[in-house]
C-alpha cells in the first residue's frame, strides 16, 4: 500500500489517547477511590453507555441537549450516549430498587460524553467516579459522604486539602427571612461566582438578576463572611437564620454533621463549614460539599456533591431522597501531576531481565522465579546487545535489572543493576536475590510487592 | 407528576445493567487480569470510545459494517463507536509508537459496541480485556502470551483448563505440500468447525467450498488426529510437514514455545499443542491460542489470540508484527457463575454496624475504628428496630454484625453476631475485637483484610 493510500491516524477533536504513564496514574486513582467507597459499604454498579434519548433528555434543558451525542440506531430507536452517571443511575434505580431495597449505596465509574466546546483543557469524553446513598434522609448518609471525601483525599495523599460543607437550607432560611425565596436559583448562581468575580460583581448580579435591594444583597453576602472553627461558624449562623424554620433546621443539621465528622476524628482544617459554598445545580436541597487542594486552589473543587430530595421522579412514583458526590478524576490527576505528586504512584514497576548469556529457558525460569516472589518482571524479547537492551529499560523507566550470564548461571548468582545510578552488586539466587531486589526497588519511594 | 406522565425506565435491547453482585465479580475478574498482565510488564493504555468512521471501517468487511454504531456528530464528522480494541490499538500505535518505541506491550480493558443480533445471550455492549506485544517477532513474546493465559486461569481459579496452542505455519506447510495454499482461508474456516460439526461435515466442506479432493481432505484431517504429550505431538508433526519450509519452521517454532513454557513450569495438561485449533480470523499468521475449561467445554474458548504479521498497515508504513490475546470477560463470568466458582470472590464484604443503643457519635467512632483496622464497614443510617436492621444486613449478604448497646458501651465490649448462623459472642473492644472479627469473617472462605 503506497503512502498516499494510508488512512491518517488521528483521534476526534476533544478526544484523546491515554499513554501508559497517564493510564497507570488513572488506574491508581480509580483503584484508590474504589477501595475507599467499598470501605464504607458502597457497592459497584454499571449501566450502559447508550440509553434511549428520552431517558437522558427527560429533565435536561437546552444546555445538556446540545451536548448530547444522539442518533438513530439500526432498529430506528432514538438513542444517545450518557452525559453523566446520575441520570442513568436514576433510571437504574426506578427499575431495580424494588429488588435491591433501600437504603442503597452504590458507586459507578465510567466514561461519559458531552459534545461541548473543548476550550480550557476540557474533553468530550471523560471519566466520572460517583458514589451515592439513596432511600434515606438520615444525617448518617450526610456524615459518611463527608467522611468518604476526606478519606479519599488522605488516601490519595493530595497534600493539604479542605472539604467545604454547607447546607442549602441555611441559605434558604435566610432568603425566607429576606423574602427572596422565589429568586433562590438566581441568588445561588450569583453566590456561586463569589470566588471568581468578587463581592462587588456578585452584589451587582444579586440586584440586577435576582431583584434584590442593596440591603438584601448586603445581608446575603454576610453569609460569605462567616468563618472560623466549625463550632464558631455554627454559633455565628444561629442569628442569621433566627425565626426561619428552614434555616434553623439547616443549622441544626450542619451541627449534626460536625458532630459526626468530629467523632470520626476528622481534623478541623480538613472539613470546614463554609456557607459561601452554594453549588449552582438547583436540584440540591440539603448538605452540599466541595473540596479544594491547598496547593492548587485555582483548579476548583476536585470532589463535589450534595443532598437531593428525589432522584428518580421522572421514572417512578417511589420517592428516593439521597446524597452523593463525584470525584473529578481528570482534574485531580492534572493537579497532582502539576504538584509532582504522581511520582512513584500506581503499580510497581517491573524488574528488567535482559536476554544475555545463558539459554532462553534459563531466563524464562529466572523471570518465573521472580514473578512467583511477587515481582512484575519484563523479559526483553530480542537477542540484542546488552547495551541496547538496557537503553530500552531506561526509556521504559524500569529501575532495576537482574542479569544472569554464563558465569552467574554456573555460580548460582546474578548481577543486580540499579538502572537509576548504574551501581551493581552480585547476589546469590533465591531468598537473597528477593531480599536485595526488594531493598533496591524500594529506594526512592518505589512501590514494592 | 401523574403515573401516566412518567418515562418508562428501560434499557435498550441488547444492553443491560450490572447489579452489585455481578459487578463485584466483574471487578474481581478484571483486577486479576490487570495484575497478571502487569506482572509480565504489560502497561495499560486507553483509547476513545468514538473514532472517525474511516479509522474503524478501514479493513472491516460488510459484516462488521453492519455491526457498527455510526452517526454524524455536531461538527459534521462521520464517527462510530469502537467495535473492538484491536483496530483502535492499531490507530494508536501508528500515532504513538515513535514516542513509545518497540517492543511495546500494552493491555487495554473497556467496553465495545456491536449492533448485531442479540440471540444466544449476546449483548450489544460488552467488555474486552486484551493484551498485545508489538514490534517483535521473537518467540519470547509467543511464550509469554501462553504464560499470561495459563497464569490468568490459575489466578482466577477456574478449575481444570487447557490452553491449546497451534501455529498457522504448520497448517500452511501442509497445504503447501498438498498444493492447497490458495484455498487457505476456506480450509481454515472449515477446520475451525471441527468440534462443532464433526469430521464428515468438515470433509464435505473442504471438498465443496475449498475444492479439495477426497484424499486431500483426508490428509488435512489427519492433523486433527495428532494428539498426546507436547513432545509426542511435535514428533508426529515432523513427517506431516516434511519438505515444506513453512511447515518445518512452524513445527520448530512450536518446539521453542514448548521449551519455554516447560522452563516456566507449566504442566503438560495446562498447555497442549493442538493442531486442530485454526482460529477463523485470517489475519493470524503464526502461533494461535484457545483456552477451554474442563468443566464447561461447551462455552468455547474463554481466552484466544495469536500472532499477526503487521498490526497497523492501514495507518502507517512502519511494520508492526505482534502477538496478543483477549479474555472473554462476560463468557468466563457466566461459566464461573454456572460452576459455582464466584462464591466469596471479589471485595471483602462489609462488617455491619447497626444503629442501636449508644449515641450516633459512638457508632461512627466504632465504624471508624474498624475501618482503620482494614475492614469495610457499613453503618445502618436509620434509627430503626434492630430486627429490621439485621434483616437489611441479611438481604445485603453481610456476614457479621458488631452491636454496641448502652451496656456494651459502658463495659468497653461489643457483641459480635454471625448473621449466617445467628451465633453471638461478647468481645472486648480493640485488638480482641479485630482478631475475633477476622476469624469470624474468614469462615466459609470469606475474604479478610
Amino acid at each position: 500500500m503506497s503512502k498516499s493510500e494510508l488512512i491518517t491516524p488521528r483521534t476526534l477533536k476533544g478526544f484523546r489517547d491515554y499513554l501508559p504513564d497517564a493510564m497507570v496514574a488513572r488506574e491508581w486513582l480509580i483503584d484508590t477511590a474504589r477501595e475507599v467507597y467499598r470501605s464504607f459499604g458502597f457497592a459497584p454498579i454499571d449501566t450502559p453507555a447508550l440509553e434511549y434519548e428520552e431517558i437522558l433528555v427527560g429533565k435536561g434543558g437546552a444546555e445538556s441537549d446540545k451536548q448530547l451525542y444522539r442518533f438513530t440506531d439500526h432498529g430506528g430507536r432514538e438513542v444517545a450516549l450518557r452525559f453523566d452517571l446520575t441520570v442513568p443511575f436514576a433510571r437504574f434505580s426506578a427499575q431495580n430498587i424494588g429488588q435491591l431495597g433501600t437504603p442503597f449505596k452504590r458507586y459507578a465509574i465510567g466514561p461519559v460524553w458531552r459534545g461541548e466546546n473543548t476550550q480550557r483543557g476540557r474533553y468530550r469524553e471523560f471519566i466520572q467516579c460517583d458514589f451515592d446513598t439513596i432511600g434515606t434522609e438520615s444525617v448518617v448518609a450526610d456524615i459518611e459522604t463527608a467522611l468518604v471525601i476526606t478519606q479519599l483525599m488522605e488516601r490519595l495523599d493530595v497534600g493539604g486539602f479542605s472539604v467545604r460543607c454547607n447546607n442549602r437550607q441555611v441559605l434558604n432560611g435566610m432568603l425566607e427571612r429576606l423574602e427572596l425565596v422565589d429568586e433562590q436559583v438566581a441568588v445561588l448562581r450569583a453566590l456561586d461566582k463569589l470566588a471568581k468575580i468578587g463581592a462587588d460583581a456578585v452584589t451587582e448580579e444579586l440586584m440586577t438578576v435576582a431583584g434584590a435591594s442593596a440591603a438584601q444583597a448586603r445581608e446575603v453576602l454576610t453569609l460569605a463572611d462567616v468563618n472560623g472553627s466549625r463550632a464558631q461558624v455554627l454559633d455565628e449562623l444561629v442569628p442569621l437564620v433566627a425565626g426561619s424554620e428552614t434555616g434553623e433546621a439547616g443549622v441544626a443539621r450542619l451541627a449534626e454533621i460536625v458532630g459526626g465528622v468530629t467523632a470520626a476524628g476528622v481534623a478541623e482544617e480538613r472539613l470546614l463549614i463554609d456557607v459561601s459554598i452554594a453549588r449552582g445545580l438547583d436540584y440540591y436541597t440539603g448538605a452540599v460539599f466541595e473540596t479544594f487542594l491547598d496547593d492548587a486552589p485555582a483548579i476548583g473543587s476536585v470532589c463535589s456533591g450534595g443532598r437531593y430530595d428525589d432522584l428518580a421522579s421522572l421514572y417512578t412514583k417511589q420517592r428516593l431522597p439521597g446524597i452523593g458526590a463525584s470525584l473529578g478524576v481528570d482534574r485531580l490527576l492534572a493537579a497532582l501531576e502539576e504538584l509532582g505528586r504522581l511520582e512513584g504512584r500506581g503499580a510497581a514497576r517491573p524488574v528488567f531481565v535482559p536476554r544475555f548469556g545463558g539459554s532462553l529457558s534459563d531466563q524464562i525460569a529466572l523471570a518465573a522465579e521472580l514473578r512467583d516472589a511477587g515481582f512484575a518482571v519484563e523479559l526483553y524479547p530480542e537477542d540484542r546487545k546488552l547495551g541496547a537492551q538496557l537503553k530500552y529499560a531506561d526509556r521504559r523507566g524500569l529501575p532495576v535489572a537482574v542479569i544472569v550470564g554464563e558465569d552467574e548461571l554456573a555460580a548460582g548468582t546474578c548481577q543486580l543493576k540499579d538502572l537509576r545510578d548504574g551501581s551493581t552488586a552480585d547476589v546469590a539466587r533465591g531468598d537473597a536475590l528477593v531480599d536485595a531486589l526488594r531493598a533496591l526497588m524500594s529506594r526512592g519511594g518505589m512501590i514494592v510487592p
